[in-house]
């Protein structure tokens, strides 16, 4: 291995440079300070947990994004967090239980096994938002404003299309048409890829009634604006009742949105699916115009708790803070110049030194033997007994 | 598994919660804007890199320290970083170099396959600030200085001591004692430990001529204030150049420390070795009165680009933020109270909670069928058709 190639990361590994890392600082703190206005509590869940405790009521997808690390303490297998979430729902139902309606909020390195898509990263740095004992579609909605706000204020997106799903329908559908696992997760999967011949081939060989196979055909293409809410509630007018509480639902929160967020554009898709790795009802996706990829996700996941010995409603969103700083135009004009000071054992420049700083000025000394500032920079000197910042070159 | 195991976390992990975790917020920003404000630039490293990239320059104890995973993608050995010290010196290495003086300061988190020291932490959220391109001692005390400060600055500390050390000192001895790698490890131990009889009864069994045997067995007892350095001069007279050399610059550094930092209690320590994974130089720890573990310490390193095609001299420090943030007497008058607000749709309540936000007053919605707040709470109410905010059982 040559110098060169010991410095390569591993593809979908990154780091941030100066100019990034402080966008990405500025941002943590913008975001942090806005959740906690909305009476969100920070939380600081663990790096790594027990396999069982972290992968404790999510699914099997999230199983696979998880690295296994044996813990020589034990012996047992620990998992790096993948997903936040289901830490703080663990957070939540283990030492916030029984205190009514509790909202958290975190930020934290997460590692992926694998990259989730083109130019996923397998290191985001997750900051999200969650809500725990409440379930009504008022909660969902807290959870959708407070992302779009956070998008808002990043300054990262100018225009913003939401999706809203919910997994219900298509679980339901599923049920109600007798899928074993094996063709539920095949149908799951052509679903998600809009395989549109894959979906039909896949649903005629299930041999199913003719209600439940046009139902299963037809959520493929119940995507789009308002209206597909409207046909829904005819296509599925034969669907299971927890089929038609789950639209009514979506119908509910989407009429919320419609009024809170007017300047979103809204798309449901009824074959949205993404949150099938815990979620159980609505799920939200944020996107920006020409962009596949979401840059913030969320949903409901009411029984994640239950694993845990304390059930409860939950709902939230989470978005990669790393990707989200790396897409704001850097504001290379924000950055303090630096004020040079000599080195020097004289009291009163380390007095002038330390005044500088506490307002806000950036003041690196320079060592005895380094190399003078550049002509135009900005430097201590004493004259006349007192320390005053001058330009070199100009004095 | 009952429930109750599952939420158990491994030995060494640990979580913070609200009141925390608040408080690690606090003192990240705290510390971080006062290292700007010094000239040090933010970086955000990996969590992951490829292992041979992770360990280059370092020594087989952060090897150790190190949990391993596979690459999926390339069925390489990953690391996830025990230390972010020379990831940070591969940054200056590799994009930096040939910048003169770069300042960097980082703060992420770290994980340890065991813990150091009896109750340690795994994972500790390491901050920390490294100086690259200068050799001399003024860097090495604008570390201490820096170091000092932010534990100042943290409120965690009222007083500090700290040891200075110069792994030159021991490794110069070793040398000229022609000790193998394994006899060189075995006396490396015993003076950790400061085991006195081990360490005599070890060099004994080296079988050196008695220059060499004596300045080895002085190295454990040259521990104190600074008579050390002078004692030192005396007992190591007949040492290599290179000892004299490291002898001196402690010295210096000693000098300037004493001069810098009054308050500070300096103790120094010939036979200090913690910095063996990969300093050269100096080494420094901050205690506090009663605790045998250091809360920050750093040292100087200068071989640790080298292997990434740049040598460069370097030095710093870092601490365990989270370490420190549970150790501030928890300030729960610092909390804002949260003010609540009915669920409604009326636009003027929007803007007035909007308002307040902006004011940096946390204000939270009860959802429609949400328990009212306990008496004493401030809620928003419409009065007269404004929005205000009152006591619950007080109007």
């Amino acid at each position: 291995m040559t110098n060169k190639e010991s410095w390569l990361l591993p593809e979908g590994i990154d780091e941030l440079m100066p100019d990034e890392a402080a966008q990405l600082e500025k941002l943590h703190r913008i975001l942090i300070d806005k959740m906690q206005t909305w009476g969100y509590r920070i939380v600081v869940p663990p790096l790594v947990e027990y396999l069982d405790s972290l992968l404790t009521g999510t699914a099997k997808t999230l199983d696979i994004q998880t690295f296994k690390l044996i813990d020589q303490l034990t012996g047992r297998l620990m998992g790096i967090r993948a997903d936040m979430t289901p830490q703080v729902a663990r957070i939540a139902a283990h030492k916030l239980k029984h205190s009514g309606v509790v909202r958290l909020c975190y930020i934290g390195s997460v590692l992926h096994t694998l990259p989730e898509g083109q130019a996923k990263s397998r290191n985001p740095i997750q900051l999200g938002a969650e809500i725990f004992g409440h379930s009504g579609p008022e909660s969902d909605m807290e959870s959708i404003q407070l992302m779009v706000e956070l998008l808002t204020l990043s300054g990262a997106v100018q225009t913003l299309s939401l999706d809203l799903g919910h997994v219900g329908i298509f679980r339901g559908l599923a049920e109600q048409a007798q899928l074993d696992a094996e063709q539920e997760q095949a149908l799951f999967s052509a679903l998600q890829r809009k395989a549109d011949a894959e979906i039909r081939s896949l649903v005629s060989s299930f041999e199913l009634n003719q209600d439940s196979h046009d139902m299963l055909i037809a959520l493929a293409e119940l995507n789009g604006g308002k209206d597909v809410l409207a046909r829904a509630q005819t296509v599925l007018k034969n669907a299971p009742a927890k089929v038609l509480e789950a639209l009514n639902s979506l119908t509910r929160i989407g009429e919320m949105a419609e009024q809170r967020l007017p300047s979103v554009t809204l798309n449901f898709d009824l074959a949205e699916l993404r949150g099938y790795h815990y979620h159980t009802g609505i799920v939200f996706a944020a996107y920006q115009p020409g962009s596949a990829q979401a840059i913030a996700l969320g949903g409901r996941y009411d029984e994640i708790g239950q694993d845990f010995g304390y059930g409860q409603p939950a709902t939230g969103f989470s978005l990669d803070l790393k990707k989200l700083a790396t897409q704001i135009p850097l504001d290379r004009q924000a950055q303090a110049s630096v004020i040079y000071a000599p080195w020097s054992d004289d009291p009163s420049l380390a007095s002038t030194v330390e005044n500088l700083r506490q307002n806000g000025e950036v003041v690196s000394y320079l060592f005895p033997d380094e190399a003078n500032p550049s002509t135009g920079q900005k430097i201590l000197s004493k004259q006349q007994g007192h320390w005053v910042v001058t330009e070199t070159g100009m004095h």
